[in-house]
């Protein structure tokens, strides 16, 4: 060992075959309930040229980019022109930017995949993690909203995440909100990133930061007051009636929620949450956050966001979507069950008599592996005890013996290693054989 | 437009979604193949810290190396501490360095994933390009090495690559080679770069480029004549019995052969090339290179590399392993076949009357949707013909209508837009009907 750390990078992970199997089952569970709603897969390069990735994710998120060095005779200067993708959002508007009219005219995509965030490593918080975003460009309609939401409600339910709650709100109500505290345009996205960090700082941390952003004292009691009594709802929609872009806000929540209530299983619910802010500045419309029973953390977020297009086009496209925090829902699902490993099984393993029999024993293998067979070869010779330990250890159903016996009369031991039953079969029969039996 | 270039970064590609379902197809067939033989599948971090990549893929290959910014206040430095992965099998070295025991002691892996190198991009050479590695860690049998060059045959012929040559040589008959013409320990490296370049530069280009090497001209001249005289092979395998590096090559490349050829099908091909170079360093015995036929550029390659684990570890973990060519292949397919699309498609399209219809459409959708129906929704309403256009061009094969008429009845229409049928069908029996047509 030459001093070399060699440990993945911080915060990200090596995912060895069983983990990884759990996983890709669980991507494979999303993959199919998305497409079964008919949204189509899209692949994005990691890396997007530097000026497309800059100033979207405000000051905080604008440090944890990874960028990357030029190359060449220009490496030196310790430029970057590039960076690693920090989330699926933006390289999906510059996709609609770019191929417009190429694509369907409503554009309803998925994308699965890692992104990468320089952040603080923590538990259920990587740096390199997976994303699995739905997103609908180029239409209005409040439906797409709510199949949204729906679409990723199945998949939390397909992910046996039976009991949640949707937290539905629109930028529309809070910009009412803030109309009637008085908050002026500018501080307004200052506040809706402090209202954001309700769930991490809790309202007296709220309260502080809030205090920073240079809000009257009049604005910042009601502010809180309001958010602190739950039974101010009746209120708020009084007051938002009063305001267009409120009363706006609230029949988009209005329309969702009628939409969605009858098609939620009993155990999930949906509520209005005046407050909620998603702190990403794009929102334009509805959004929402979706947290399983006892959690504090959502699993699942997102929102309508009808001028981040326009940022890299002339042309304006509506865009509504959401993202399964599925980094979060597969350490939850761990915790939940002690599942057994899923790891793919060989059927059956042929073995190699002495080293004079490779030829033979490989044949054997190409047979059974033609046949659909899953099949491997013993890579050794000698000492069957050890063969059948290696096989019986490995969870493979079937051993093929070939040796001097067998070969004279061109036959294969096979040997069930479940029952111990052992019976010698033609070599041009074996592959089929065992394809039935397996069947 | 405020002047973004809206292309994915040179070298990169955007895959929408009908090209990016072939290619997964394609990647799901090797992976399948893989599976069959016992490979299982393993997934590392898209960057490792720069000493893990440093100083492993010669002059050339350094410099193509993506490098990582340090983050936050050492960024302004310039310096990298990251590097995006050059390959798969380095960062497999490491996986076998760092958890040794806690894997299989024979262990099978393969990995599918994308690797970065800064390349000049050009005509099925990519700055991100996938690879898909099969390597066996942890055995020295040739019967391995053989196995890893008849998996990637059987990937090949699973793709419907049919006919293709196998290039089959040893590091250590090169050694025995060069041995012979008098090489010295310090040149081979160099030597091996340049042979490795036939492909592309000629046999002219090798003499001109083994000239800077600082050969002597008696080896040269040796060299170059029994490369280019394609009847030596005899006069070779003669010469390398009277070495001992060569002769143990020469068993190798026979045995493989020996092992290979009654499982090759017959449009296929093995034979010994000598002079095979496989450019990088850390080869150590048998090596391959697989062309299709009429192409100069091999779709699979690989070899044994039984000293690279100790880079990172105190223990030798022998290790041989390959690659497809993938994009190369991907190409070479498009090529064949103008093969039609094969994007998911939903069974069927829940129209929506008009607005006040929404609700109705959303729950006959969630119905349809939880019989495992893949089904749409039409993001608007009205105009049904619109509706029913929108439904054919994509293909689907039921519109389902729920207006005044059909919900006043409790029933929804089922349109056969194949057929032009249409039957009215009680609204609580109309998803398991779908579903039954489906079947």
């Amino acid at each position: 060992m030459r001093n070399i750390n060699l440990n993945p990078p911080s915060g990200t992970r090596d995912f060895l075959p069983e983990e990884l199997v759990r996983r890709n089952n669980i991507f494979k569970i999303i993959k199919n309930i998305y497409e079964s709603f008919g949204f189509q897969p899209l692949e994005t390069p990691a890396f997007e040229r530097l000026e497309v990735l800059a100033g979207k994710y405000g000051e905080e998120g604008e440090k944890l980019i990874y960028k990357i060095l030029k190359r060449g005779d220009q490496a030196e200067a310790g430029e970057s022109d590039l960076a690693l993708r920090y989330d699926l959002t933006i390289p999906l508007a510059r996709i609609v930017a770019k191929y417009g009219r190429g694509l369907p005219s409503i554009f309803k995509r998925y994308q699965i995949g890692p992104v990468w965030r320089a952040d603080r490593p923590g538990k259920g918080r990587f740096r390199e993690f997976y994303q699995c975003d739905v997103d609908i460009a180029g239409n209005t309609t409040i439906l797409a909203d709510a199949e949204i939401i729906f679409v990723l409600s199945s998949a939390l339910k397909a992910l046996g995440i039976q009991k949640f709650t949707i937290k539905l709100n629109s930028r529309k109500v809070l910009a009412g909100l803030m109309e009637y505290y008085g908050i002026k345009d500018v501080l307004r996205g200052k506040v809706l990133t402090v209202l954001d960090k309700m769930d991490k700082i809790g309202l007296g941390g709220v309260e502080e930061e809030i205090k920073k952003t240079g809000l009257s004292d009049d604005a910042i009691n009601m502010l809180i007051t309001e958010i602190g009594n739950p039974e101010s709802e009746k209120t708020i929609k009084e007051r938002l009636a009063g305001s267009s872009s409120g009363s706006e806000g609230l029949k988009e929540v209005d329309e969702i929620m009628a939409m969605l209530k009858p098609i939620l299983e009993e155990e999930s619910k949906i509520i209005f949450s005046p407050f909620l802010a998603r702190g990403l500045d794009y929102y334009t419309g509805p959004i929402f956050e979706i947290l399983a029973e006892g959690a504090s953390s959502s699993i699942a977020s997102g929102g309508r966001y009808d001028n981040l297009v326009e940022i890299f086009s002339n042309k304006k496209v509506p865009v509504c979507g959401g993202s399964l925090g599925v980094e979060r829902i597969i350490l939850a699902l761990e915790k939940k069950e002690g599942e057994m490993s899923n790891l793919p099984c060989s059927d059956a393993l042929v073995s190699v008599w002495d080293e004079s029999f490779r030829v033979d024993a490989l044949k054997l293998m190409a047979d059974l592996i033609r046949s659909g067979v899953k099949t491997e070869i013993y890579l050794g010779s000698g000492n069957i005890s050890k063969q059948l330990r290696f096989a019986s250890d490995k969870g493979i159903s079937y051993l093929i013996i070939c040796g001097p016996d067998e070969k004279e009369k061109n036959i294969a031991t096979l040997k069930n290693l479940k029952t111990g039953e052992q019976e010698n079969i033609p070599v041009k029969d074996l592959a089929d054989r065992v394809r039935k039996k397996l069947a």
